[in-house]
């Protein structure tokens, strides 16, 4: 299995950059994973490779323009029949671990890095299969989002994760955060590590830890926490997300 | 107003990486934001730079270990009095337009990239202020994260966009998703832009993408549309996030 990606953004430069750091690099050097950074603006129709325009109807900012969306998004797909087009925007459905899992099982995918204040619907409406948002909050472009969404997806690529690292965490597989965890020494600067996690006792630790997740979920994430109350294990199991 | 960031991680290399691009890289080369990465191995007791450990009590993947973050912290604190620290790790709070608005208030903040399983429960009790999710999904580290909120939080600095630019998308300062928006040409492959934005009507126009808007966020996040729905406008303005 082995997942490529076009990146279509204003800052091909940006890729692969972080992520050839760590997990998402070793993908890419074991052949799992290959990210090709493409400049939309070489799909510009003038010499000063303009890709905005301003809105119809009026309003602030600039909006991505048609021409080169389109001839770009043809071009790729000429090159990869069947890719999914994934668009960065803060209009778009939440990201989640269940998208990545659903991104993850596509051979290719094109994925495009809003910029200015928007892309022209019509683009939207007739290239695009995913409109993506990582959260509610305002950032400079998608090129960030597009990092973030490949380093979820690159991850779970079997092969991707050494044998010491677990390829879903806890706190995002199921729904509850994780509990809390120490390590060495047991006593440092007076604070010490509570006393059952040296115990040996593991059904003890395992109930402990369960509570500890529990609570913590319930104070911070309440949405989160009346999920995991309102699902039984089985169909949590099916449906994380 | 200036703000400087310290970033505790294991790779300062990445820094300020995709942050020198567009905005944010603006605002560093306005003398606005001051970006400075530290290498967590720089605190480490041994010549491996070791910063991990394993879990008291089992269980999969190691710790960051509290030895090399508290001194890191405290060295950083010494250097800047009164800085908050901010931890980036998947058991955190959601990461807000809200939460950006107060972190841009601050003077100093120190951003802790979380890494392997997590973090030794005792360096977050005595030490970070704030612990922070970007979303409901699995990556490789806190780096990206990192990232996403010093780009969210550069952007809203006094002086930190160019005139052009609005400083808060429309969708995540009150509570709708943005409408479709439309640029040059009026017909592109057939697809033409819808007439009323062509009409110079403006009460129409401003009617008619309410409507979308509010279409829109009712399908894709019917929580969003809830809020919207429960607050009169005076509260939203004050509470939006």
């Amino acid at each position: 299995m082995k997942l490529h990606i076009d990146v279509l953004t204003l800052f091909p430069e940006l890729f692969p950059g972080p992520l050839a750091a760590s997990i998402t690099g070793r993908a890419m050097s074991r052949g799992l994973l290959e990210i090709d950074p493409v400049n939309l603006r070489d799909f510009s129709h003038d010499e000063r490779g303009t890709v905005d325009d301003k809105p119809y109807g009026g309003g602030p900012g600039m909006l991505m323009k048609v021409e080169p969306l389109f001839e770009a998004t043809d071009f790729l797909k000429a090159r990869s029949p069947g890719a999914k087009v994934v668009l960065t925007t803060p209009r778009g459905r939440l990201f989640s671990q269940k998208l990545a899992r659903e991104l993850v099982g596509e051979e290719r995918l094109i994925v495009v890095c809003g910029h200015y204040e928007g892309v022209d619907q019509r683009y939207i409406d007739s290239r695009v299969d995913y409109e993506v948002s990582i959260g509610d909050y305002v950032l400079t472009n998608g090129n960030l989002p597009a990092m973030v969404m490949i380093d979820a997806i690159a991850r779970l690529l079997p092969g991707a994760l050494g044998c010491e690292e677990s390829s879903e965490d806890e706190s995002h597989t199921g729904w509850l955060l994780e509990y809390p965890q120490y390590t060495r020494p047991e006593e440092y600067e007076g604070l010490k590590v509570p006393e059952i996690l040296l115990s040996g006792d593991h059904g003890k630790i395992a109930a402990w830890r369960r509570q500890e997740a529990e609570w913590l979920t319930m104070r911070r994430r309440p949405e989160l926490y009346a999920r995991h109350r309102a699902w039984p294990r089985e169909i949590k199991d099916v449906n994380k997300d």
